[in-house]
């Protein structure tokens, strides 16, 4: 008798917490990502901003997967799903399976903004994160040798859009860069000059956590010299120049765009129903309506709960992954599990050294203890313990020295 | 009065111990490299072969140019130097200078084997690294799909040409990255059919280091099971098979070209005279015989002493560095300096896990001794206390734990 098969797709938060927990099974389970690595997308602003090197939030799926004999893995790109013939089209061929776990993730959603979408640096995929500090040092470079006081202003000009935690941390560890490390990495270009504008289309900051949350982060933002334009958007584009909607141009080689994600694109190629931002709708244990043997997990499932639809983060994800994990053994033990509950336990974001906000159970937390629970839980996440060691040896480094070592830029690259 | 300007192209081993002799002085220096960072290039094959992240070999100029006030840093490409009006054209501009500093270095030598160049992954540069790990890891992803058996053991063949240094230190690292680390990764591959081919022009490695030590490699690196060829040359190559001289044919998809440098590009263009590899003649003191205001260090140089010409080194070009700083110091306090007198403080290569060569000052070291000798110059030597944090790091994960950490495929790839 030949054992039944899970493929889970995308090792992202909820594939692996999925993997795990069919870790050790009898089921033979296969993993299909189109990198070789977990990331961690938490921290990849820290990459964007010279604070880590890529390496050490990547972790490899084979290192995870070597001690489950029952898990393997295949890195492919997965073209399409026939729901009904329960195959998948790979880039390495055709994948079959009993069950299947679909955790692709999410995609930057410009809103069809095309300009916006062709000019704007995104915080996505690991290389997004290379990409964007490249362009940032390789901005301040420039500005050295430009002898034009207006286009060397807008050299060092960035404008984040998105007033969510990803914006938010972003533009404050982005600020930190400016005026802790480049102001001595560049004395002859007054790094004072330098202009990070934070964009939010809403009136406040850090809308998923407690109003009063979302002003101290404004008045933070704002003390360390971000600029936060609030009920402001960002409507055109054209790598000089960012454009408002009411047709305000701050000139800007950098935009940033942190403003919303959309279901991955695979979400839109499989015959089901879509709902907001492609997102796929699922019963209350995760599984397609027409097909119990298909889950849907992540930010790309459509799930609400008490009349609120889950939000598309991490912590979802994680608990998705194990619970449509646990429904699969059930159903081969020929039980059924009680339908998800996504417990919530809080948010927080960083804004800069020694201050972040932090929600949950009802509680606030702002400011240095914020802080300190911020990092220790970001550790505590963090697959793998070498990566746990290099990346606090990073932050503490920063943290005594106001260092940021890998402010290089890599790559190949031309020259103008 | 406005103070002399130095320019110093080429942040390698020799433009940084030049810049260092400079600093403090009363001149006005400017470094120019096309990379915001000093590369420890003999580490380079150690990121290619997935034991380090590219940046801990990396660092940046202008964190070590920090603390020095009359040295400046500009990122450019140097496309040109009249030698007559003192003026070099670069990217960003053209700059004028009193003295050059000329380390441009070295660039890979294929010669003239086009459809090698075409197809071979060479190791001069931090991107050449990071492409070579992602094809190796990327070539046994490919394999766990691959149905055809002759196809699969060619995308897990690695064919390194050159048994200098280079060649023989990748090849001991790729052995030991398959055996130790892929073969856990991959126990569905058979990765004991996986072949590391090393090819050699003449009848022996190492050929800059006593016989002995030569055979001892040889030994070392065949009871590793490296297939080390002698007396072979490389003549063609289209990325599924290499050919050999005599017609052999090797079924490769990867083959590491680390059979020779000459200088760099920057060397033909200037009037002056060359020698071999492209390389330029300089005075006993460095300096071009009918520009005595351009010293020419590193690579680039071409000086005999003692009837042979100084070998393209590290230790050459930091020697070199510090001599071409002292001249102009000298000349600029109205005296001289002796000649430039190479001191050769011997040289070594590791092989793989507690073995290593070394022959210094008439005598020759093997096995632990000389790969303990060689771990602690190579810490000693690295620019930057937290990369050598985080080299050391990784080298005792790899010891204890076999574990290679930074295998991941990483920047943008299309499938196919």
């Amino acid at each position: 008798m030949t054992r039944k098969r899970v493929v889970i797709v995308g090792m992202g938060f909820g594939g692996v917490r999925a993997a795990r927990t069919l870790a050790g099974s009898n089921l033979d389970v296969l993993l299909i990502d189109r990198n070789n690595y977990h990331l961690f997308q938490p921290l990849l602003y820290q990459v964007a901003s010279a604070g880590l090197e890529q390496e050490s939030i990547a972790y490899s799926i084979r290192a995870m997967t070597r001690t489950w004999p029952n898990i393997r893995f295949q890195l492919s790109e997965v073209n399409g799903i026939d729901l009904d013939q329960r195959q998948i089209q790979t880039s390495a061929g055709e994948v079959s399976y009993d069950y299947l776990v679909l955790g692709a993730g999410s995609a930057t959603n410009f809103f069809g903004l095309a300009t916006v979408q062709q000019h704007a640096f995104d915080l996505k995929a690991l290389a997004d994160a290379e990409v964007l500090r490249n362009q940032i040092l390789y901005c301040f470079e420039q500005a050295v040798t430009e002898p034009d006081p207006a286009r060397k202003r807008s050299l060092m000009t960035f404008v984040v859009v998105g007033g969510g935690p990803t914006g938010v941390e972003f533009a404050g560890a982005l600020i930190e860069l400016v005026n802790y490390v480049l102001a001595k990495d560049y004395p002859e270009l007054g790094t004072h000059l330098a202009r990070v504008v934070l964009v939010e289309a809403t009136d406040r900051l850090l809308a998923s956590m407690p109003e009063k949350l979302g002003m101290y982060t404004l008045q933070k933002l704002r003390s360390m010299s971000v600029e936060v334009l609030l009920n402001a958007q960002v409507t055109d584009a054209d790598g000089e120049r960012v454009v408002l909607h009411d047709g305000a141009v701050i000139p800007a080689h950098t935009l940033v765009w942190a403003a919303g994600v959309k279901a991955a694109p695979l979400a839109a190629t499989l015959q089901t129903a879509h709902a907001g931002g492609g997102r796929i709708p699922v019963q209350p244990d995760l599984s397609l309506p027409e097909h119990p043997e298909v889950f849907v997990i992540g930010d790309m499932a459509w799930l609400e709960q008490d009349s609120k639809v889950l939000p598309m983060i991490a912590p979802v994800a994680m608990q998705m992954g194990i619970y449509a994990g646990r429904a699969i053994l059930a159903r081969e033990a020929g039980t059924t599990l009680p339908p998800f509950s996504y417990r919530d336990k809080g948010s927080m974001a960083t804004i800069g050294r020694n201050t972040a906000v932090a929600a949950a159970f009802g509680m606030s937390l702002k400011g240095y203890p914020a802080w300190l629970a911020w990092l220790l839980l970001h550790i505590y996440y963090l697959i793998g313990f070498r990566n746990r060691i290099v990346v606090l040896l990073n932050w503490v480094w920063y943290y005594w020295y106001h260092e940021r070592q890998v402010r290089l830029i890599t790559g190949p690259r031309s020259f103008r």
